[in-house]
């Protein structure tokens, strides 16, 4: 995962090449490649915060071919919804899987600002991507489209462990039903009368209300509290 | 879909609100709120460029709780990896999917650049999630944050209808054979009597190319021009 480099084809804006660097460190890349940028005061770029190793570090080529010519796999990318190119565009989610799937050297590339990637650069390209963007505003601003696509790049290697909901135990729902029945009984809220039915809704309701076993002491130190303070006042 | 509210909170650059306005334009929503942003001049961001409807359109609170007072989900993000809030933290992925699952308005929490949410902006969040960024550089651009948020609540809408590669037909394979042999052999590559071992391996070779039915025609022109000249300096 680490031989992914990221080039940067004519950016005009050295917000934008920070911008992409510190993507590119978010996701553990490193390597960041400039094919001709139009401001060469790009390492000055302020965007870059946490990103200025990759910054510090990337390198300037004069041409595509000489960008890529280590990089086994090549992939572009286009905002072309409509554009019908000399070649297939998949979307993204197709392209990161290659990109991550590849073994050896890949090179993920990014056009200007303004006209993206020339026909000339995309005949480099193994695949063309494009972010699922909607159609009526396409076109992504440079930094959000490289974060974007290494996001997903890394995303499978992400598991989600989700960090499971832990519910109160029975006992713990039980405390607190009978514990809220008192204070419902207690504050006139319920007669004695209905109270049977009662205890079945709130019963019911208190599982409903999904409390966590870590907010289960708390609620019953509340009730408890409460039951305390009416008993108190009389 | 359309029920999602983007909330910026304490927004510092004008910047970054103009980004964040593009990203919801390029995901396909509209609804922009701001909580109190630092400057008032944000409307003037150029950084816009396509979300500009979305920027003009985005209205202003005071506080975190009027902001999301018609959320009846209300997600927050965070950077911490090492922090550990009162809150379950759950990956993007999963704060996505409840986002998107979710009947109802639901609002996205984003805090300042410099300082996140605030444990009371976060105490409004039924949910936490973060990016899985590197744990080097796990902050992100407030806009790039945003922008790869929203790729994730509609990822899953946009299905890839991957555009099937088309493998010519076993007939433009057997063709492409034949021609490549007799070049070979009219060249001086390969002579007579080693030609049928040859004729397996340039068999094996060319399925191994993978050519596409629109190329087989191509290369077996440039195959047939190839003999043609052999033949005629001859």
């Amino acid at each position: 995962m680490t031989n992914l480099a990221v080039v940067l084809v004519a950016t005009r804006n050295p917000l934008n090449i920070g911008a992409a660097a510190r993507a590119v460190a978010n996701f553990g890349f490193s390597d960041l490649r400039l094919v001709d940028p139009y401001d060469v005061a790009f390492r000055e770029a302020v965007s870059a915060v946490g990103g200025a190793h990759v910054l510090q570090s990337a390198r300037v080529f004069p041409t595509v071919g000489e960008a890529v010519a280590d990089c086994s796999l090549v992939v572009g990318t286009t905002a072309g919804q409509h554009r019908v190119p000399q070649q297939t565009v998949e979307l993204l989610q197709v392209g990161a899987a290659r990109l991550r799937e590849h073994a050896g050297t890949a090179a993920l590339l990014f056009g200007s600002e303004k006209f993206g990637l020339s026909n000339d650069d995309m005949s480099f390209c193994h695949l063309l991507m494009r972010i699922p963007t909607h159609p009526r505003t396409p076109s992504m601003n440079l930094g959000q489209a490289v974060a974007v696509s290494l996001y997903e790049v890394v995303r499978e290697e992400v598991r989600p462990r989700s960090s499971r909901f832990e519910d109160m135990a029975g006992t713990d729902a039980e405390q607190l039903t009978k514990m809220l029945h008192e204070v419902l009984v207690e504050s006139g809220y319920t007669n004695r009368i209905t109270a049977v039915s009662t205890d079945l809704k709130i019963r019911r309701w208190i599982r409903r209300l999904r409390v966590s076993r870590r907010d289960a002491p708390l609620l019953l130190g509340i009730l408890r509290q409460i039951l305390w303070k009416i008993r108190a006042g009389r």
